[in-house]
């Protein structure tokens, strides 16, 4: 069975049941009909995201079940970052006909473990032939306490973020150039296998003075802009005692400045948040994983005390990955 | 700017922005963040289709208007054939590099154009480099006053069909072919621009003994056994009053057998539908569109009289389109 390849969808949607339980309490009606039906809060928070060969991994150095990890975990993290609460999705898979089972195997496996980890139920998809792996997931779930939005930052409020900036960015570059990988197995890891931080979300959401938070899937250079109200800026440090080790290693050795080289690292799903000053400390003691980043200002960035001008990832502008 | 491609993901989120409005009562955070927040009924039916270039349409014939018009169509059919109403959907959209804005701007419009038509709201979605065109879709929408569901027919149950069946199929070879564009404009209408058969379905909703629905993606020839209950058969017949007549004028230049042809024909995204029979009188009555095609029987199938072997399409197993 392992090195056959997949004959038709019927053999595929078997293989997707064998890891997908087909039932939950909130579904009355489940895969396999035109359309699933379930029970659902008064609102519900939605988010889509792809995971595409060649342009967000690689399967040279992607396990199979880190692809199928990384699809969901990227859409969980958006999830995470407004304090939601996952509770299902569905997949959209371009499945080339030349992929064997032993690839989707582990791929399902992959993300199959995240969706138990979290209580998410696979409601159905769609799966087609196509050139290359193409992962379309949508997620939803249940609002927490607050919703975290962006853009209601005001001045004077601490920016913080949860979580490691910078060390995917390490990975990337590790396994692009496919030299050095026993040094940096943390960021590999997280490059290639990033945890949504759906419970620290949950709890930003439930604490007072937090004025929105999102996910850095691009970058702080890239995302903090898009955190803060229009037009506002920010003071920002990158304190060294927050980065990871590896990172400052990798950084030494290809001379590069640690700070920029952060602020630029895309991909780690860190959370950045944002909270009034008089409760940022209540963060970081029911969040230990966060650190202070900054101060909302009226405009203009720096970064350790130097005037700078931000910009960030783009799909489009940049070769990738 | 016809002529330009999209340089930046910013660039596609203006052009977006252009065509589908970014507000909606039901919608309390809208596009742009991490996930879209909306108001939603008790239940929801969800539902994801693909939509692949050079596995589900072609660029050399299809018009870009009816690429984003098909895309979005073949969901809402899903929502249609469970009798729900549209609310909203997100959009996981692969766009390579080298397709240009002019292709882009009739695209949305097309998608655009039925989204207003059914009030949907477009709450977000991906946007990624790629070889192919890739559009993923996942709808959403209430259930009406009953969910049309598959596998509840009863033995003696009238099957019925709302819509045309065959001119899909008849479209896609004329259109495969290159040759007699002109003879057959109904049927590669019906290929290129296939009407979801929403206010049907809702419609479908409210009558009385109706058993069940779906909508006919694949052709009857699948899709009939998977709206019969486990085991159960049917015997069937083709009116040729129901067949259009470039059907019919395709079969006999071609000498294929017409009932034959018309049972294997897909993406019509006509409805089928199953009704206790005393209520069958009723449906035609309220959907002038309906018309009988059998009786769910105990097992086995026939069609005009002859028992036949049904199986149908599937995208792994055969060469596309």
């Amino acid at each position: 069975m392992n090195d056959a390849f997949i004959h038709s969808e019927d053999d595929f949607l078997a293989l997707i049941n064998r890891y997908f339980p087909n039932e939950h309490k909130e579904l009355s009606i489940a895969r396999g009909d035109d359309c699933a039906v379930f029970a659902c809060p008064p609102s519900l928070c939605v988010t889509t995201d792809l995971f595409v060969e060649d342009v967000h991994f690689r399967t040279s150095y992607f396990a199979p079940a880190d692809i199928g990890h990384k699809a969901l975990a990227v859409n969980v993290s958006d999830l995470a970052a407004m304090g939601a609460v996952p509770l299902g999705f569905s997949l959209a898979l371009v499945a080339p006909r030349g992929v064997p089972v032993s690839f989707w195997e582990p791929f399902l496996q992959g993300m199959a473990h995240l969706a138990a980890t979290h209580d998410l139920v696979l409601t159905g998809g769609d799966l087609s032939d196509g050139d290359k792996i193409t992962v379309g997931i949508t997620v939803w779930g249940a609002p927490g306490q607050r919703v975290l939005a962006r853009g209601r930052t005001r001045i004077g409020d601490v920016l913080f973020v949860i979580g490691r900036v910078g060390m995917a960015r390490v990975g990337l570059g590790v396994l692009e150039a496919g030299q050095d990988l026993d040094a940096f197995p943390a960021c590999i890891r997280q490059h290639v296998h990033p945890e949504p931080l759906v419970e620290q979300g949950r709890l930003l959401a439930a604490l007072p003075g937090v004025r929105g938070a999102m996910d850095i899937s691009d970058g702080l250079e890239q995302d903090v802009p898009r955190l803060l109200a229009p037009g506002q800026g920010a003071t920002m440090f990158m304190d060294p005692s927050v980065i990871h080790p590896e990172v400052t290693m990798y950084c030494a050795r290809h001379h590069l400045n640690q700070a920029r080289f952060c602020l630029r690292g895309g991909e780690d799903y860190a959370l950045l948040g944002a909270v009034e000053p008089e409760y940022f400390e209540i963060v970081r003691e029911r969040i230990p994983e966060a650190w202070k980043l900054g101060i909302v200002t009226a405009n203009g960035f720096s970064l350790d005390g130097t005037g700078i001008r931000l910009q960030g990832f783009d799909h489009f502008s940049h070769e990738q990955p």
